[in-house]
């Protein structure tokens, strides 16, 4: 039962997730899984090992002597995003070897639990006494809510509760401390919102859905008490959620919370939260997204700019922020069955998302330019070490996001080489997806089933699309998309297969006017991928004086022009 | 004596400064220092005292009971460059008002020195003990620095002694703490280099050279024990000075350290700092400096960032570093009589630097955006308040930059409607400048001495300038210009007149292609002044996609739209 999150009892989810076992991804995504592995998921053990973030949890469980021996206090985290992405990971593929280390890093998680349910490494020892007396950065929401998450995906994959029954403990100490009548206060860093939702989600034990509302709407009310610099409007504390009209601020704090209230809001039907959800993906998809779907375009306080500043050179698009970015998109997604959402899942996976790891799997971007002098490179790890886990656990929850059924059928989002198992009321349903993808829109699916009734699969239609064509069983089916898909409806018992062509040409693309620093730019795109040119292809002439001649371009130049660099960006990989 | 500073003795500046007090300015900026003496000279007094800045010194004094009022460790400063600010004023007007007031400021700064001669109110009480541990942060020789120039203004322009003795024996108590087998240190932002080497040609004691050149050689050598973040390159201690390639880190810590740096060559000559100095300027101002003089591209640490990196709607451009830019170029400008320094010295001024200060004299900028969404407006005053006393000061100031005379003759730099009597080889020469300029290029000069032998006068040609015309007397004279002036040698006993014609014409500029931000985009200039194109002037279109049809524009057409934009840009004002 290895969901990524579990909305099947959720009232307002008209979309079910399916679990992350069914899916088995082969292609290009698949690629990556293999290299998370056999590469990422033991080279992130062993800096998590040297770099004293376990060490961290020894001292505090008095195994080890000594201090704090990391920097930040949010560093418990990158174990606990490791651990999830190793549970994730172990749906996909039996990995004795690494099912051993995590078996034992949970155990050092959990022995570093105080008698009280307190959990966090930062503040323990002599700093004991400050918890809770610095909401807006000690972060001990935040790393609560990414060991719920870790918890969750334990036990959701082995069944080992040794986790979540600490987690839990936790959180019941949590929300002793805080509330109406008890300690008023909200995270620092959003995170927890969406764990507690989870939680709740996982035990059926309301007081965690409330807790996280709480947690919500305890938000712009002054109890964080942030620092004057950079003030409430990072912490997105300055004004209640529900009032809010522009997405400002820390960018991944944004995000992160939006997709916790979009979680809350599949449990409880909020209508307020809903409009202030869609007035903020208004507002963050028009005006203040990167074309490669990152998120924040600031440096300073690695932040949102103010609406159309979208710089290049200077473009954060933390890493974090671009995976924030596709969960929040995923709940939406499940809120409405929309395919404009998935549309941005897919930008910002194989754009914003996907730049931030190497093709090698050990190296890693936390900013990711759109345009650079050529400094930029990937790190092996960073200080502020939060994006190499936390893309280790999305790229293990890949195949979690591929599917999902409703009770109309099946929606396919995401086009991947890959093999599936999904149950549809119950009943088995394999689908098998043949395509390269996204290098080409060729997708060929076989469908399987003992279901006799009609049902229906939703075939998305990218935004990017201008185009597509389908055919049953080799017969041309002609379709209108609604909502973004595809509808096929008929009775799938037996063997089918569909062939699915959305035909992907190299296309320039403008930015809207405001966006200043793309004046007199394009963009140079194919399919659901935008190009980069680089210098190593362009050896005679300084590759940022490089100008596209759009009028006399023949297509076929055009063409070959961004498959060199889509080469060349296969190449480079590091 | 009113010189801003003193290279009468200096043996390799070229050229030597004249008396703030020669000059008497009418034009331009003479409406400016009007504005300075009637509005922003006391109501920046005003905010001294309700900010608690001067009530810091009475508490560091005793006369107060409390602590530090204000927030940053160098609040002292504000006080120091207002007083440096009101002690100019005096030199262009009597104003007893505004003397009695900074008498009793000198008073108050003086009362507050310890026995040791120790000043600094931050580190003063409680906090005394902290003193030179923090020379990244704690601003202690930054805030001498300013201290001292204050004393030496004073003195100069009123011959009141008070406050440079007490600047003495602080620098005496600085030098008993500072030096090899001493402590070893420099400090966290450069000032106190200019300073002192300002009071070594005013004491005539070298020691305080020797202090300066001790400070500046300090630097790059990890006395600073500066913090990770924001790294050594912020404070210019990442290399020696004489090491340095390119110029980063914060402007105008960069930029003040290049004006120390430039002293101490004008005294001691040294090759090696002077290729150092050489290499900085090519790199600031060919790769790193904006258009209107700007200097620093970053918010983020208020910083230079890489090469062409000069984004227009997050320009920083703090009015401080375009102040900085000012005074370091005039530096170079007198170890060398190339006009090329004095071009970028009126660039500067006209663009990037009094934009920092509105018409009303009461509004400020700290960053100085070349682009913006009309959020960004002028301020009564900051939490840190360096820009608006500097401002003060430079305005205050100003008189003393357009003349400089050498043994050759005398040097015209800057245009600007004004009546001067200065002393060439001891005997008065007396200048009148009869001109619009900036907004037009014709000039008419009336010189009247008594001196029989043939001088020069040295006329600026400025960079933006295709052409140029001059008559003495009415008649024509046909000249090359040499290091960016011409020169007009003869007698000029009597009364003689000079037509100086330099005419404007709108303009379109282009950045260098590796300026990705402004692809795509045109300056319109005309003389030295940068328009701007403004919403309230163009109320049918969004100002930001304003286009400029270069191709079809007639000339008249260019003029009209340039010369509504100066309109506006006066109306704004504020």
């Amino acid at each position: 039962m290895s969901k990524i999150i579990d909305v099947s009892q959720s009232p307002y989810a008209k979309l079910k997730t399916i679990p992350i076992s069914s899916v088995k991804v082969k292609g290009f995504m698949g690629k990556y899984l293999e290299t998370l592995v056999s590469v990422t998921l033991p080279t992130q053990y062993d800096l998590l090992e040297s770099t004293g973030r376990l060490d961290n949890f020894r001292i505090a469980s008095g195994k080890l002597k000594g201090l704090y021996k990391t920097y930040f206090p949010f560093d418990d985290t990158d174990v606990y995003k490791w651990s999830e992405a190793v549970s994730f990971a172990l749906a996909s593929k039996e990995l004795p070897e690494l099912e051993e280390i995590l078996d034992t890093v949970i155990e050092e998680i959990k022995d570093a639990q105080d008698e009280d349910g307190y959990l966090g490494t930062y503040l323990s020892g002599e700093r004991k006494k400050e918890r809770w007396t610095n909401l807006a950065w000690n972060h001990e929401l935040y790393n609560a809510g990414h060991l719920i998450q870790a918890a969750i995906a334990y036990k959701r994959v082995t069944g080992k509760t040794a986790l979540i029954k600490a987690a839990r403990r936790f959180a019941d100490h949590i929300r002793s401390v805080f509330g109406p009548g008890k300690k008023e206060g909200a995270p620092g860093h959003p995170e927890i919102e969406m764990a507690l939702v989870e939680l709740y989600r996982e035990t059926k034990d309301k007081k965690y859905l409330d807790l996280s509302k709480y947690f919500i709407y305890a938000r712009g009310r002054g109890f964080i008490s942030v620092p004057r610099n950079p003030g409430p409007e990072y912490f997105i504390d300055h004004k209640p959620f529900v009032e809010l009209e522009e997405i400002t601020g820390h960018a991944v704090r944004a995000l992160y919370l939006c997709c916790g209230v979009t979680d809350l809001y599949l449990e409880t039907g909020d209508e307020k939260i809903w409009q202030a959800l869609n007035r903020l993906w208004e507002n963050f998809v028009r005006k203040k997204m990167y074309i490669t779907g990152g998120a924040g375009s600031r440096h300073e306080w690695e932040s949102f700019g103010e609406e159309y500043e979208l710089s290049n050179r200077r473009s954060y698009a933390e890493s974090c922020a671009s995976i924030a970015n596709f969960m929040w998109n995923f709940r939406m997604l499940l809120a409405t069955g929309d395919g404009k959402y998935a549309n941005i899942m897919e930008q910002v996976l194989y754009n914003g998302l996907l730049s931030g790891i190497s093709f090698d799997g050990k190296h890693y971007f936390y900013f990711n330019p759109l345009e650079d002098s050529g400094k930029t490179r990937r790190q092996k790890w960073f200080d502020c070490a939060c994006c190499p886990p936390n893309l280790a656990r999305f790229i293990a929850s890949f195949p979690g996001y591929i599917y999902t059924v409703s009770n109309e059928g099946i929606q396919v989002h995401l086009y991947e080489k890959s093999s599936t198992e999904l149950l549809f009321k119950g009943t088995s349903v394999k689908i098998e997806q043949e395509t390269d993808y996204p290098w080409n829109g060729q997708i060929f699916f076989t469908i399987k089933t003992s279901i006799e009734e009609p049902f229906t699969i939703y075939l998305r239609v990218p935004g990017w699309s201008n185009d597509f064509s389908a055919r049953i069983d080799g017969r041309e089916i002609s379709a209108e998309p609604q909502n973004g898909y595809v509808m096929l409806n008929r009775s799938w018992e037996g063997r089918h297969t569909i062939e699915f062509s959305l035909p992907m040409k190299p296309e320039l693309m403008e930015a809207h006017p405001l966006v200043r620093d793309d004046f007199g730019k394009t963009v140079v795109k194919k399919g659901p991928i935008i190009y980069c040119a680089e210098q190593v292809d362009n050896p005679d002439f300084h590759v940022w004086t490089l100008a596209v001649d759009s009028e006399n371009m023949k297509e076929e130049k055009r063409k070959s022009s961004t498959e060199k660099w889509c080469f060349s960006r296969e190449q480079e990989g590091q």
